[in-house]
């Protein structure tokens, strides 16, 4: 039996839930969960925000465990090996986005939260493609958050070659901001944070930013226009994007990894004038997270994290929904 | 004296407008022009739908003609050579987008009919940078269009490295989707056109579509989901656009090089989910043009033209505004 905390009911409390896995399949593994981070996604897979949650409910995507055991047809992996489970458990391993590498757009993706149950557990199951092994030099204690905010502001620089020269921005530092601009400071770019409170700019120049801007200000963002190759969005609140786009240099992107459920009302003339492009991407793949795990452990980039029990789980999501987490939450068995 | 045809007011009529150029300055050239294009921005210029028209107003950026004169410092070009003239007559040569070869993006770029008299006259001038060489194999005849309307569309399967394997959709097959038919055709990629005049398929065909989607087809559309890597809008009115974005495979990109007045209200969800982007992008730069130039020769791309006489410049105009050119109109001297 695995040892989990389920929500019964959308937006309920988590309690103790134990639940039979069944055999491991052939191309499976069983972590032994040592830690999992907290991401914005729990809460609202929790609450049933899209529509697709299933009860019981097991949250958890930010796993750094042990295997436990491996599949009879499990080469990749061995048991004892310190690994990393995200948001995604398997992919169907054969449609043109797996077969290309592009695991993470696979349509028959499986998400660890998602028709299964989480890394709010003693232990949890992933196809063995979705285990990512965590190399030595990256602290495992803090390491869960880079398996879905970490992966995520990475991939694009990864997707769309960023390059080092670049001057980039980062819009909304928690969670995800403030490992984007570790990764951009490390990946050798001029780093840019926007912000409405001036009083985190200390915290966010030792982060990794060159610049902090005060984007509640109209003035500081307009004597930005034209200045950066890339602009990184992880909010999910609707912004003015135009002023955005108006910081843009020539060939600039604006880049969304925060899902807005507002459209976007951008314009297209001053797209078209200076060739600027708007994209957004979802987690990565594997082999991209596996790089992101590399790159964390060659440029020391970590998490800054804030720790509770598994036991006080409730707790631990009550910060994230009610409180300012500094800047991620991460769940131990170990505390 | 140079012999124009220039409008007075906001939709005036074209009237015969004899001027001065002056002293010819060292860097740049005059042409005589043997014919020009008629593009749906002299229409929007000379009814002053962008207000910065400047009266009197001479129209036409799609000149081909033979270098009359060169100035005193050019070293590009020679006396009778015969060469093309489109959007842009000059460039500033110092900014970072020109020092990085992109002309095109200049913020101060000069434009053909932008404060300056255009190629609806026996002449016109522009600095030597902005004009380009027509090679062997060009017929000089119908090759007006290339130099707007073609560049617009080859443009951006250069900057954004379309690649030959990929799937794409052309929006909208005038005077500027005719010809990405014909370019994408020959960059090797699976070309469907989007229309909604069904009666157009055979034509379409022969301009180089292997597939005709009728887009006012509700089902049509929505059987195309996740098909195309490359998306061409070269239309300047709205369209459901997320309609669009949802036939874009993973990873495909929507790139407008038609200016729509109402913003885009895109969904960051499909986009996010699918890594998809939205771009857009003016005409090319000097470099690119002689790219594209050499491209139509070397596969044959032509524009397809309807000729008027320069005297009948009015009626010209009216078949723009009016009718359904076939594809594009081009004014000639010799006719």
């Amino acid at each position: 039996m695995i040892k989990a905390y389920a929500a019964h009911s959308a937006g309920g409390q988590l309690e103790a839930f134990e639940y039979d896995p069944g055999p491991l399949g052939d191309q499976d593994v069983e972590i032994n969960v040592e830690s999992c981070g907290i991401c914005h996604s729990d809460l609202s897979m929790l609450n049933n925000d899209w529509g697709m949650t299933q009860y019981p409910f097991v949250p958890g995507h930010e796993v750094i465990g042990t295997v436990a055991a491996v599949g009879s047809k499990v080469t990749s992996l061995t048991k004892g090996q310190r690994v990393g489970l995200g948001w995604h458990s398997g992919y169907c391993g054969t449609c043109s986005s797996c077969m290309s590498g592009d695991h993470n757009l696979c349509a028959s993706a499986e998400m660890t939260i998602g028709g299964r149950f989480g890394g709010f557990a003693d232990k949890v199951r992933a196809q063995a493609s979705a285990v990512v092994p965590l190399p030595e030099g990256v602290d495992p204690d803090s390491a869960g958050p880079l398996l879905c905010a970490g992966i995520t502001v990475f991939n694009p620089l990864e997707q769309f070659a960023i390059k080092p020269t670049s001057k980039v921005g980062v819009i909304g530092i928690g969670g995800l901001g403030h490992l984007a601009l570790q990764f951009l400071n490390a990946w050798g770019c001029e780093v840019t944070a926007f912000t409405r409170d001036a009083s985190q700019k200390d915290d966010l120049i030792k982060l990794g930013a060159h610049n902090v801007l005060n984007s509640s200000n109209a003035d500081e963002l307009e004597a930005a226009a034209g200045k950066f190759d890339y602009i990184l969005s992880t909010v999910n609140v609707k912004l003015d994007w135009n002023a955005y786009v108006a910081t843009l240099a020539p060939k600039g992107r604006l880049h969304f990894v925060g899902a807005t459920v507002e459209p976007l009302d951008l314009n297209v003339f001053p797209l078209l004038m200076g060739q600027r492009s708007v994209s957004a991407s979802p987690v990565g793949s594997p082999a991209t997270i596996g790089k992101m795990l590399n790159f964390a452990a060659l440029h020391h980039i970590k998490p800054v994290t804030e720790y509770f029990s598994f036991s006080d789980v409730n707790k631990a999501m009550d910060k994230l929904k009610n409180g300012k987490p500094h800047y991620r939450v991460v769940l131990k068995h170990s505390l």
